[in-house]
């Protein structure tokens, strides 16, 4: 007799053994990956991209993931709002492009017209008794921390006051309310997404995989020379809020409450911001006055990461495809007021994570290849995978 | 306990609300689909070609949909007959070609070969007891409207009776027996079939979407505008046989017989034909003596759809690739006497229905994108789309 | 009720009738591809390659099936071992490219590294209780038959005694353990695995498919004719090793023996070996003083096939890439001191089994498309389908 999925789910769950990578069903299983997206994507905040992309009245931006798509995009009076890009009518996309300007929503199939804040203006020859009233298109929730635009599927998403409260000093410090998006880039990965993100989550990989990184960042030596350097760095930074440690991350979020992090750590000596020799290459960011010879680790949510330069920040989102294909999008901020090609090069910015992602895409898809092996099994993690083994701890938590 | 198939479908059937949109499970059910190639694609005629494709013995073309493949050839005798393009020995196809001539069906992989009956005259060293007379190819059902050749794979296919007795004289008032294929092109749809037939039942979507049709066709007008064009058309052209209406389609059709319908619209005011600015393309068809300033509309079975203006008839046919991918196939006719280059031109010719279909497969590539979205409900239909309704109606008693 | 997996195969196999082709499931079904890789593909013997590719200690080459890849390589002390291309810390792919060398076997991905043994020898930052020696790769079985590498992912391969036994004198006389290896390439077909092995086990379709081939071999002729010549020819050469024939293929293998199969058939008049106008087109293999007009066919277990000519041997392999898709390898050998450019030149070498080989990818391919329709049925086999009707009945055996 076959079991329910909700019991398959469960079964596979009770089967993980703790300390070991996950067993191969939750790479592959089309059960896995459709509860994934109900209880993950569906439920928690996403980083959709920044207010610089929607400057004005009209303009938008579409965030995809599985099958759905999100319309972002500022209203007429100004404000951030999001909308499922799908026609009431017979459900045709309505926002084709990835980014644009428009005045209203109009489908381009019947011409069904939403203005932008969702509601259905305008439905040709309908009969009388159809209400354009519960026809908008559907709400998508918007939450603005600093110009980062996070949008969360769900009808009751989780708060993000303890987030907003615990951070306000290191946004402030870095001017997360006046930075403009530099660059963007997509990295299509032939693997399940949870092999991208657990990958983000360890630098167990960073030494032999990176040698750019490894040669800017502490965090590729062994963890003793790691945490003897941090240790130091923290320190010699005492009283200074860029430096304080928030472990909200995962199965330690309060109830109700989205998770988040942050930390500071340590370049290699000499090294001031992620680039070429660690030089500077960009203005300092927001209230910064000085190059501290480190970078803060910030995670919103289980699936948004940021890396923060003195002079720079990037952006990690993950989003799948399917089950077997995701997208890591990758962002580079820079100060609203910096200027490219005079006070930043785009080529210079870029080159560390871009040299580094395309790594990466190239390693998660060979990881993906041996786990599809009917020889593979869950093999023991290293002290340098705890942040990820924490990952998978509330994954198996949240996926049932 | 896992449902049947059966009972799986007549629940979709029976929770499907009337006056809307389907719901998502059509469109993309595997088990849906297997019932539709069953139930419509393998019982109703379907438009295959024109008889001006295979003028002599051996003439051969192919037709195919889902995993299916047909030979319909001119035989020796000159008769049109249709065949599975399948060997009976170990399977192969046999034409692999699209079309072509040849004087007997000999596989390619060990040379069985059969007659252009079907019959098969050669099967070297088979043992004794094998009896070639039933191994020939499988039969598959012909029939001739005027020039048009339509095929049925069910060994007990729909009358046509009530169609010919019907359309006997539009049949030659456009000199159905006398026409050529003047140029035929696929369009390949990333999208379920019925999400293409439903575009072409409605003409709810023509006035945004396609400008080009709406400077020529009063369809494309609000139903009012329209209804008050046509009847005057019709009033002025009482008694001729070219405006006579017959709504025979989908769940109108008598026990037995083949759906089909027939009708004449206006075209706006100085269109006389299909073209840019409305102008002739084409020599008058059959036993035409002047241009009307209107088009029929011909269905012939539920997937082949004809338009006819007085120079010139356009054939769509719908087929399945598989659930998810379709190909729109669009011929244009003209009389047979007519000689390319001097009395039309095919870029003139097929100028409006290429940029018209070339639109619409856009617009339902991007309407499947929405149907697979899980916040896709169906939604109200519109007075324009009641043809499309109709469709709805009878598709969903003939499903299950 | 659903039917469990073993039962739905063991009904498919009760259902198939001897003398006919495979019913469409087992060409199309997912279940019967899964038992095919667990009963076949992972329990018999698979050629691998050939030792005058990994000369050298640290040379590799990797196998590739399904989701399976297998390192063959050279060891430090010059044995030839294989092991899964499988990380035990979380599965990725150690080694990437097809052929290399190296002198470990070190994980891209976090740096775990084994020795050419296999043995897990560096793997930084473990939990202390965790232990090397039972983290090496998985063990491969490798045989050596002559040069030939043969692999087998068994935990209790069959034996080879007969096999080696049996062989051991056509082995000296061809020089088994002095060839090299000319030339290999890799045909990727669209089709189920055994098509294309059923493809290589008959030779009825040689006649119309192949004129290249036709011309040089008796084999294409009529079973008639090819008989009355291969008794001539095995009368002119008795008690000459090179003229023994065995039969120990398939259901004629002894329990616990891998099949084989060995044979020697007469090539047209004139003809010497596979060639344009079967002129030779190498030195002589091994111990061999002269051409006799013949060429031997060798089976090594179900998936591997040799055809020896005097001055040359052809390797052909099939492996799935899924339930649809399969590569069929073919390798060229001559003898070891043959110098390329000099004593032979590739295109002359590797003309006849390329050309034969593409066509046979084509017929391959046509033969899968009519098996997907649902108006395939298994069709009588002819006389000279004796060796797949062979195989069939193996086949059914080992299935379930």
């Amino acid at each position: 007799m076959a079991l329910t999925q909700s019991d398959k789910l469960k079964q596979l769950v009770a089967a993980q053994q703790r300390g070991y990578s996950l067993a191969q069903s939750f790479y592959k299983d089309l059960d896995v990956y459709q509860a994934e997206v109900k209880n993950i994507f569906l439920k928690h905040w996403l980083y959709a991209g920044h207010v610089s992309q929607i400057p004005s009245s009209g303009d938008y931006f579409t965030v995809d993931f599985d099958t759905e798509s999100v319309i972002v995009l500022r209203t007429a009076v100004g404000a951030v709002k999001a909308h499922l890009n799908l026609c009431r009518h017979r459900g045709s996309r309505i926002c084709l492009d990835q980014s644009g300007s428009q005045k209203s929503l109009t489908c381009p199939y019947h011409a069904w017209s939403y203005n932008l804040d969702g509601e259905l203006i305008s439905a040709r020859n309908m009969p009388d008794d159809f209400a354009r009233s519960v026809n908008g298109l559907h709400h998508v929730n918007v939450a603005l921390l600093g110009g980062l635009i996070f949008i969360c599927l769900s009808n009751t998403p989780l708060s993000l006051d303890s987030l907003r409260h615990d951070l306000k000093q290191p946004f402030k410090l870095f001017g997360m309310n006046s930075m403009k998006l530099a660059e963007q880039k997509s990295y299509r990965i032939l693997a399940n997404w949870k092999l991208a993100v657990e990958n983000y989550q360890e630098c167990y990989h960073c030494a032999p995989s990176h040698p750019e990184f490894a040669q800017i960042h502490a965090m590729a030596k062994s963890p003793k020379v790691f945490q003897t350097a941090k240790v130091n760095f923290s320190q010699a930074n005492q009283d200074n809020p860029k430096f304080m440690a928030l472990n909200r991350y995962f199965d330690l979020a309060e109830k109700g409450q989205e998770g988040y992090q942050y930390d500071r750590n340590p370049l290699l000596p000499g090294a001031l911001s992620g680039s070429v020799g660690g030089k500077p290459v960009a203005p300092l960011l927001g209230a910064l006055q000085e190059y501290d010879g480190g970078a803060s680790e910030l995670m919103i949510g289980p699936l948004s990461y940021f890396l923060i330069y003195d002079d720079h920040m990037l952006g990690y989102r993950f989003l799948p495809v399917s089950v077997d294909e995701c997208i890591c999008e990758v962002s580079w901020f820079v100060e609203e007021s910096a200027v490219q090609g005079q006070d930043y090069q785009l080529e210079q910015l870029t080159w560390l994570w871009d040299v580094t992602t395309q790594a990466d895409k190239s390693i998660i898809m060979n990881n993906q290849k041996g786990v599809d092996s009917r020889f593979y099994q869950p093999g023991r993690l290293s002290e340098m995978e705890s942040f990820q083994q924490s990952f998978l701890d509330w994954y198996l938590q949240t996926l049932v």
